[in-house]
């Protein structure tokens, strides 16, 4: 039952990534996990997505073990397993080739926090991760993926670090849900545009203050956040 | 009546924001203002944008109170209401993070005049406003914003300048109505979109003369306009 | 008869740059010449596109007295009378703030011919007008920017140069009908655009060598030429 | 039989260059190959493409003599016949002036393999073909474009490097298949387009290690492939 919506919800955070233009080709995958289950949901590799159904969609165990569907798992469904393993407040990944934060992990640089549209979702710089060793590209590849955005995340939270783009390659994000994680996928895309805009006017351009960087992270996210409707 | 008026052009010029591509997620707000009753119509903050109706509009007074709505204003009100005791001359106000925009915003830089296009609708380099300080930002923020703005403005007419970029944030523009404020931010868009064609081709480019900006700007807007059809 | 068709002419060379996105706010004009009649049909100023019908065209003769039409003409009326005075063998032109031709002429940069997409159609580079002096622009201007014009194609053939950008405004564009004008806009702004995209890349970048060049323009347009269909 | 499924084959590679945006005016043509008849197949020259049917492609021999077919075929069929007899693993190819692929080729310069994006389809930077003398040039023009294209793949496989940039001028691609070949086109431009983004953002960006770029480029193509589904 609660698989069966996990299955429908990872399926509609891979469409979403679709709809908002952040896949090229076949490229981009969402997942969501069930923590009490300790079960992974994950788009197949390489299927049309028009044709997708939540039936598709492959079901594994945390040691990335086939539990249920018929169809080969994405084939980044290794680092989405690492992420899940090393942080535990999150319930979703998701990973594209967008193309202005693809541009900024191709040029292995960070995203300064430039302005307060950046500040509302993320509480700083988005990290780029170190170039993987001959021997980790070599190796299990996908795992080490993820061990390279864990440990460029260590000492952070990841709520307020929900991104990272992977050096040479594109970015990954997360989130409390898969329909969350996908979100900041479409607003890390508009944050590494506007990031884009911002250098290619002023090379020098600087950061905010991180007093101003917090206080809009904090309007929205804090304890005292004041931004939107209470919940009742 | 005359506020029912009121609460569908607001509705209209923030949802015109969302069909001219310049809103991300949820940011950007319209605003209008009742002089004779000295109230305020403003968008409720953080509601999608496909469901709101004039009835969902908040109406507050000028010390941002709120008299008429259930849910809570836009959360940049109060920056709207310094604009409006500051400008006694315009009654709307719009606020995005359009793309371009935000970029000059982002990069603390002005926005030159470099072409006839701006001097059509603005007598000048679109300004931004001074970095507001911790003791501002750590305060009453958003109306902090709005004086921020006004000190740029001092001295000159808001109608020449309908338009400021906050520093490491966005643009706000304003005019005689709602509609108007927010056709400014959509010619803002599209200035600053060529401004920044203009500096990534040349980063030396030079705004044009004055008299050739004076020209264009009195063609549309001086005592001796000869632009459009003529008003009967 | 003839002015029927030509009004309904000049009507959809309007609207076809508008359907290319050539057109911000009511920037933009198209016009057409029955040369046996010596009267220009052109586009009223400021009325919107949408509205637009072959009886709101605006008659004039080469004067510029209107001779048929109640909405005053397009306010670049005397730019396009200018022209075809000059230019006996054009029958159309048009005028745009398309994005790219725009920032090229805000940057008061030529366009250089960069390959073979641009020598397909121009044989060299796009010029740029000279900068207006105080009395041309205080003075009769929309003539004296047509004075401009005619300068800078002074020694060359309309035919070969269809295009020219007004520094610091932008681009006017001609041909042997309203449509052939419109169609130049068009083809205009993509090579504006590939050119815009050569130099942020490489700023340095050459033209193309003029052997290459007038392959490709003479190709299309030459007595040889060899492109497309035979006509009949 | 086997000649009127390629027509059509033809024809919808060619139509989904235009569905994919990569068309500027009627610049574009894609063409098949019947090895076991020597036939190709191409688009003719200057139709519009709405109006195109299987019918209206044209049927030539390794000669370029037209062996069926009442149009003209595209002004670069001899560019194609000289890939066909070079690269004899190829049955489709393509050309386009899509416009990051055509910056690059007018700025002269290789697109380095900045990711794993541009990894996952070609093994190294795409290379960019020598000037043309202006003997090549004056002679057989479009024979001489792909003599230039053949001597820059030399020593190389074409299914590794299925695509060029020809200097001054915009992209040819080929594969297996039209369709292969018109992918490669859409592919190249989407890598086009992130190179340009990594350029932009920081001039001195550096290509991806080789052990990275060919995991990924074997992980899709080589013996090894484990991306997507298995065939069956």
């Amino acid at each position: 039952m609660r698989l069966e919506r996990l299955r429908a919800e990872v399926l509609e955070a891979n469409l979403s990534l679709v709809r908002a233009g952040l896949v090229v080709d076949t490229f981009g995958n969402a997942s969501g996990i069930d923590r009490a289950e300790g079960l992974v949901v994950i788009k197949p590799s390489g299927v049309p997505y028009d044709k997708m159904t939540p039936a598709d969609m492959v079901i594994t165990n945390l040691e990335g073990r086939i539990v249920e569907g018929s169809l080969r798992p994405s084939s980044d469904l290794a680092t989405h397993i690492v992420l899940y393993r090393a942080f535990a407040s999150i319930s979703g990944v998701a990973h594209t080739h967008s193309r202005h934060a693809t541009a900024w992990a191709q040029a292995a640089r960070e995203i300064p926090c430039f302005g307060t549209t950046h500040a509302d979702y993320i509480r700083g710089a988005v990290p780029v991760t170190a170039q993987l060793t001959p021997e980790e590209v070599g190796g299990d590849y996908e795992a080490n993926t993820g061990k390279a955005i864990v440990r460029r995340i260590a000492g952070r939270d990841p709520a307020e670090f929900p991104a990272v783009l992977v050096r040479g390659h594109a970015p990954f994000c997360w989130g409390p849900s898969p329909a969350a994680a996908s979100r900041t996928a479409m607003l890390l895309e508009e944050i590494a545009r506007l990031a884009w805009m911002t250098v290619t006017l002023s090379p020098d351009s600087e950061p905010i203050p991180d007093v101003l960087r917090d206080r809009h992270f904090l309007r929205k996210h804090g304890a005292q956040a004041y931004y939107g409707q209470q919940s009742k």
